[in-house]
């Protein structure tokens, strides 16, 4: 069954966007373990369903299926920790053109586990691509939040700023989410009481910028992708003596060695 | 005398960056009133050298000359209030493909003026240009924050993802700043107490975020400008019965009639 | 007509809470003039009357019939600007046992106007009471947030961090509002589509922590006088060389002479 | 070797406060594996001396030590997760009458460890007292940040907000902090460059604050102790019929069975 509304069928087919050779990756920071039904995978799905009509290439991945250890070093395992998984699964974002997070909202912020991975970004923002520009730049990110009361735009800032931080590049209304009325109530995806559906399925405002998001991430990863990225102008780190060494704490004043 | 730095100078040079046609408005949210020195201001300056060396037109405005009247329509005085700058000064926010809002830091937030003005950039958030698209779509937006110490972050997340939200796309690195150790001291342009010069003037980390900022304002302005904005497709309000309304208090549900 | 549920009229009721000699300043940031209705407005009555049944003296302070000078001294027009009327109304604030700040929520966040009033708090954080402790030891503050969709919690965090920042006390869950589903709709007050009442009145979940806030604020208040505020020990500005001055752009490090 | 200054140990002295028969718990959210140097413990061990000279008990609780499984229930054991550690050291939390969470700055935020704590008071926030009032009543909570730049105040908005929700009382000037200028540079307790000392040790607006944050936690600590706690008027959860259920995803509206 498809999670797409006919509106967004219909604008997919007449769009025929071309995406091939673009790949996206939608990471899930639920807390609920894999498995487990997940609002804000369903919200996702209809994300991953406007890019595989485009021809985009999608992955999808659940963090909480992983064990990302503490702290801010593409390995852990070389810094105390005994384990750390996210070594395995680091390429699956490094190399996806387009990074979509999808949180849940637990007391107005995004979740614990998309904390975690906001540092792991954060870990190789000390990295540079073969233009000497950080490591992220030509790359596109959005996000997708969930909850049943309050906090889509504070998380969308939070998620939104740290991924522009690091070098992606966020198009027009990059967020979109459902939430409900203040006080206890169903969340996305949830039957409704009267049986009538599925909540947040027919607000055409969520729907709409869903989509919204989900294009403008096509379109400019495409633009970026046919320009070349960013011209590696003015826009260089190994140009500038910025107190920047191997090794530091900080990922954000690391030189990787 | 220039605010710039000799490696600014240097790079401004070698890049030889074109971007005639291209305009920018420079907006300060500081609360000094017209004439007074603003912290704000001496490093905005570098972001207008850096502009103007490369053709681009620069516009700077300062917020504290103008008296913005409360709320969320273009024209305030056709909703109860008796006076409103803001249609007088808006075609110069309106009209430029580069918007850099600077403010200084009070309590670790943005400025009531950066706020004024982001209420205005929403009150506009109801329009479409002449593809039926949102109104700031094709556009560029980032940030110069200045204080004695902390909230760089804070501030530029709340002031791009507000950009954002209502159109604007986001470059990498978008943010840049400066702030002291916690505790009294001086801000960004004081006489250092030694005499040895203005303090942050050598702090090689904000200088070169400056530089990566403006930069990529610009590339990304150009890249924008060269393709003709954003594609028309899966992005248009007008295809969608969502909701909104002629009039409605809200701008993001609002229909511009 | 009462803007209480019955349930809080028998709450009150049965409370009998004695607040004699308790002040409490209730200020609306609406971005709407004088005269106009405001959601917040409507919110802030509850409060006001669950005060007045509980013998606590309510003022109450609409913002925008006021011109608040940008800037965070006292009195700005000992620095540059014309017209200031906060000196006219600060002592409103000053000596209220009780803050409450009631705001609408705009793109995710408190009015510029609360943005203004934080300033004016803050222009005052320099001052100190006469056990040489910050001026606004010894009173408790809260917030009241309403938007048609998302931003209570972003909104509330803001505001009563930057009251407990200055010296006021934040009881337990200071904070109560209004929102919506996502998408366009109906604010706090507003007739229902259907006629069957207004909007938010009977939403639980909204009237019990009005209430519980209002309750709490009310039991510190007195606690705090009847204890005579918080003892004057480890806690006195004036035993600390901390690099403060008279005169300092910043209020947090600027002595009051 | 104390970590206090001689002005902290004179008015600890001074103070003789007696806090015999209070407990705190100091909880550092650090991303270092347990027996790795953390600068945040470091600036905790101040607090942890203020409080131990006062005979108040402090219980130190470093996070990356135990396993705190995703999910905000107060055991997930029961929901899908193999292993969770929290319900080994929930009472070192629950059973505290002064909460300090301790947290350092990445990418201007709190740790994620820090997120998965405020998640795991949260998953508490449905229980009630024996008065029926929340949990967290009666107890009081404060933070204290480090970074090698930018984000005290961000960090501590958020986890103060998230204390005051759950029920904690916030007291005047709950949080303390160190961080330096803008760009790379040491952290809080690192040797100086010149050999002159430990980075922010004579900071004396570091230290004034701590000071300030550790006697007005015990202050008020006391003060609710002395008056048993917060009266139960008003304020009952029992009396409302909320919506709230047992077993409800979202803790705040789930009823404790």
């Amino acid at each position: 069954m498809s999670r797409m509304s006919d509106q967004q069928e219909e604008i997919c087919a007449e769009a025929a966007f071309d995406g091939s050779g673009l790949k996206a990756v939608l990471v899930n920071a639920t807390l609920k373990p894999p498995g487990q039904d997940s609002h804000t995978d369903t919200l996702l799905e209809v994300v991953a369903e406007i890019f595989s009509r485009s021809k985009v290439a999608v992955d999808r991945l659940r963090l909480s299926g992983h064990l990302l250890a503490p702290g801010v070093y593409p390995d852990m395992t070389d810094h105390g920790w005994e384990r750390d998984d996210w070594p395995k699964i680091s390429d699956r974002v490094l190399e996806a053109d387009i990074l979509v997070l999808g949180t849940p909202i637990w007391l107005g912020e995004k979740s614990s586990l998309a904390a975690a991975f906001i540092e792991k970004l954060y870990a190789h923002s000390g990295q540079t691509n073969d233009k000497g520009q950080y490591r992220f730049y030509g790359k596109v990110g959005g996000c997708v939040v969930t909850g049943n009361e309050d906090g889509i735009k504070a998380v969308a800032s939070s998620c939104l700023y740290a991924m522009s931080h690091v070098g992606y590049t966020i198009p027009p209304q990059a967020d979109c989410g459902w939430i409900g009325e203040a006080g206890p109530g169903p969340s996305y995806g949830d039957e409704k009481e009267d049986g009538s559906g599925r909540v947040g399925f027919d607000n055409v405002f969520t729907q709409r910028n869903t989509t919204f998001m989900a294009f403008n991430l096509m379109h400019m990863a495409k633009m970026l992708k046919d320009n070349g990225g960013i011209p590696a102008i003015g826009n260089v780190r190994t140009e500038w003596d910025d107190g920047s060494k191997p090794g530091w704490p900080n990922p954000e004043y690391r030189i990787d060695d």
